[in-house]
């Protein structure tokens, strides 16, 4: 026998999560997780998981009858989103402008799609006259995929202009908003956006692990008129409907991750309570603070104003700062977590978070005051 | 806009879980749950990750350095070890004596292998001859996949057997564990299994949602080695491994879901604690309890004695007992839960775990009383 190793119990500090995220959890999320597991084809579970689907449509701002939460992480939401509705050969034109459209044309070229890309800089929200220039060079595309909120570099993109494009061409629109439910202002059923998928751990506020997804009339349609199977099993939305419906008897899929989903049900309630709206609003007031203070510290952001999504603020490392240095001390002297450049912004960027109920004053205020003091460190 | 649901916060009983999982959660592993969030680059929980590797190992027995938790369920897990193994026109031995068994099947479709099946009965173990058959009929068969502990049935296979009758025929074996881990001998280096996914959820007694993996050296050459790409981005291996190797730099794959890595971490820690080989015994020892109590009211056993597994009691329901209605008392009247039949053996069967923590004389005891006063109702 290999003998057990010698573990004590892991006891993580508070830290203040201003990266990318995971960002700061709701108290009340953290307590709501450890209640009492109960069976996944429990009643009070099922009542549960229809308050959730109904919360979940609530932040999306859609009736779509397929809201599920996938019991995976966002980029298995996004995989969901690609494998059940995209087909070998189906033409998608993916647009590019920061490491998660690249993982689109991955997900697209893994179904043995074909991938059109419009590629726009980093930084830089989708080109909307580049989009339509690939539609009409492209007549035969039957999808348009596109990020809406971009973690790799701050920047959000016109989802309305977008899929009001892509309708007009009749193509179904595939919308990453990851960074974006609960942060911006996101309006599914009203953008007519087809499939759309986000993260637990963003501007919900909520544990990561869970990917919130919602399908449109007309991609329920695409789903359930394939030629093929969908290639993953995990993933195939048309078995999991059958365990989210709210009619009748639910069938086991795989077992739901109740805990989890006690986390999202109680964040969601949260974001609820407070008003979607208002949510917004306050990461608006958040970010202006956060901004105005950034910039006194000489520090300049990579987003341009008009396309800045507040919930995730880009700024240049200024010359001559040592990147994993600064970070490296205001993690272990104030244990404030910011993020790390990602992809062509590596070692060039910091990403700093004010998602959900981490888009707070005190947040700011320490931030900011942090920053400053490590900053002066550097220079001095 | 839509109008926010009026939701109450979700207070689930404290239910007894005696069904196929989830099982009982130890009181540890959801305080461990609910501590505060780190971000899943931060070098503490890096930390946390090397450990929760190490006990990984010590649970399946290996020296294995591919040995992670997937980030989704055990069914996920099952798909993670199909997709990066398995390529299209490949030829895999899957054995089928319930529901896992054919999920295994559905699996390689949609990879695009080719299934040869060795069936047996509901109820039975594979049979290792029916298995030499199948491996002389094909000599270019390149697996050999098997469920090692029937979640539908309670059969337990004999995994030492089959994996070296696979590598005689130089087949690699893929090994479904998810309901033996923890609560039944199994020794994945000594018994040379090559991949095998097991479930958090059953005998590790800790929150659904996670599925333990490990692939050995000749499976990693397998992956390596591959002429397509995996067809899952989320599940592909290749990627994942720059984020759980021990050396260097963690390379960002996803975003881990950290507050269930440490009620994982935690509930294998106390497996580490306890012993395994004390684990395997004390689930033995509560079968044996259960068992003469069931068989004094009169209920009969789906699976022979010799490979019958301890952690999950298939019993036949008695005729004239209404199976739903006896269920439905147990779990509003005395908050147990206890399984219904899966598949071929659904309205037929009972299936009774006691897996993990929920292997207790306390459970076995409130289990006996409460079905024997329900079935008293019944049969007046």
């Amino acid at each position: 026998m290999i003998v057990a190793p010698k573990v004590a119990a892991f006891m993580p500090p508070r830290r203040i999560l201003m990266g990318p995220g995971p960002s700061d959890i709701y108290p009340q999320v953290l307590a709501a997780q450890s209640r009492p597991t109960v069976g996944h084809l429990d009643p009070l579970f099922v009542g549960m998981m229809d308050e959730l689907k109904s919360l979940i449509q609530y932040a999306f701002q859609t009736r779509n009858e397929m809201t599920v939460a996938i019991s995976a992480p966002g980029s298995a939401g996004m995989e969901a989103c690609f494998v059940n509705l995209v087909e070998r050969g189906d033409k998608v034109i993916v647009c590019r402008n920061g490491v998660f459209g690249d993982r689109m044309r991955q997900n697209v070229e893994r179904i043995g799609g074909q991938v059109i890309l419009v590629d726009n800089t980093w930084g830089e929200p989708v080109n909307v006259d580049d989009v339509a220039a690939a539609l009409k060079a492209h007549p035969d595309a039957k999808f348009v995929a596109f990020v809406h909120a971009e973690t790799s570099t701050g920047a959000l993109s016109d989802a309305k202009a977008l899929c009001a494009l892509a309708k007009s061409h009749g193509c179904l629109t595939i919308v990453d908003a990851v960074t974006s439910l609960g942060g911006s202002e996101l309006l599914v059923d009203e953008w007519g956006i087809d499939a759309i998928y986000s993260g637990s751990q963003k501007c919900l506020s909520c544990v990561p692990g869970l990917s919130p997804v919602s399908f449109s009339v007309a991609a329920v349609a695409k789903l359930t008129s394939r030629q093929t199977p969908v290639q993953s099993w995990f993933l195939d939305q048309s078995l999991v409907m059958g365990y989210w419906s709210g009619e009748g008897k639910r069938s086991y899929h795989h077992t739901a991750p109740v805990n989890a989903l006690y986390a999202l049900h109680e964040s969601l309630r949260l974001l609820a309570d407070a008003g979607l709206e208002q949510a917004w609003q306050r990461h608006i007031v958040m970010h202006q603070q956060l901004k105005v203070g950034l910039q006194q510290l000489g520090l300049s952001f990579v987003v341009a104003e008009n396309c800045r999504l507040p919930q995730l603020n880009t700024v240049y490392i200024p010359d001559g700062v040592n990147d994993a240095q600064v970070r490296k001390v205001l993690l272990e002297r104030y244990n404030l977590e910011i993020g790390a450049g990602l992809g062509e912004l590596a070692g060039k960027a910091w990403r700093i978070g004010l998602m959900g109920y981490g888009a707070r004053a005190e947040n700011v205020a320490l931030c900011l005051k942090a920053l400053e003091d490590v900053l002066n460190e550097q220079r001095n």
